[in-house]
């Protein structure tokens, strides 16, 4: 997507070779209308494809799977991130390594938002290790629900979440590829 | 708003007394049609006050500030809450007691997100104890810039918050004010 490959090379800033920062326009200050041009990227995608709901996880997904959630007219559930183990019987939760962060968290979701049957698109701002990404799919598997997609704003394309989830055999469609990364500059993928 | 309160009583749960559950629409299921409406509420009753940015906190906020921000037409910024004390002079950080949650968290926003001269409109999920507005408000003063207003999605006016922020000055305008409440039923304020 255009719009988002200008906006990183614009605004986006290599350190320490693979991170990417993006806090201008997508993790902390935030542009509302290039979300909305992302969700409808992602809506027109997955259009026609029965989705029930639109997932993410908190708190870097919600501005763009809530816009998508908003166009395609179907529930955002948050996947949310819990410190603690305990679970009670009443959610759906796995252990999930945040490399960015250097913790794991539990991500939970409560098993009234995530009932059997749904169309689940899943959508993040990062694809990176795909721990996220793999872990949203494994929970709504178990929950009964079907993957119908997972949507990315950015894909760090050199990292191994990509393949991860290809090989599970989910769909992945993102917005910007990365193929690879430095101070010097960032090397899109062309599809 | 009648949407709100409306919806509150047909979905939320109040818990324990003092907790009020509405996590079918607003903060785990979000209900992007309704944070619409929030935003274009929140969004009509600013006009013309040269708001320059909306700010949040994570996660709860975003949604709702989100989508007043795109009918604004201004950036979003979200506080972001770190669990370390770690500043490195380039952030605004101040301590926060989150009593829902029962824990202490460092409320944070880069400096070049916050710059001085700006006309901030900070929205949140709730308004309890106060803690997070109060919080916000402090680090928007210290960056130079002005606060504005303070828009509320549910406003518990039995709790000291909107006392604390109307005593520091701040204009408050909460979609639903809810005067008590308790296993057997919600009373709202009228106005």
């Amino acid at each position: 997507m255009e719009l988002i490959t200008r906006r990183i090379k614009r605004d986006g800033h290599v350190l320490n070779g693979n991170m990417l920062l993006v806090d201008s326009f997508l993790n902390h200050q935030i542009d509302m209308p290039l979300m909305r041009e992302v969700g409808r990227a992602f809506a027109s995608r997955f259009q026609g494809r029965g989705v029930t709901r639109v997932m993410t996880v908190e708190s870097s997904g919600i501005a763009p799977a809530g816009m998508a959630a908003l166009e395609m007219g179907v529930p955002l559930v948050v996947f949310k991130k819990r410190v603690s183990r305990i679970a009670n019987g009443s959610v759906y939760q796995t252990n999930v390594q945040s490399y960015t962060k250097n913790t794991r968290y539990e991500m939970t979701v409560a098993k009234r938002f995530l009932p059997a049957g749904e169309r689940i698109l899943f959508i993040d701002d990062f694809l990176a290790a795909g721990e996220a990404a793999a872990g949203a799919c494994k929970l709504i598997e178990e929950a009964g629900s079907a993957v119908e997609g997972i949507g990315i704003v950015i894909e760090k394309t050199f990292q191994p979440g990509r393949r991860r989830v290809d090989d599970m055999g989910y769909e992945v469609f993102s917005l910007a590829r990365i193929r690879s990364m430095s101070a010097d500059g960032i090397e899109f993928m062309e599809d």
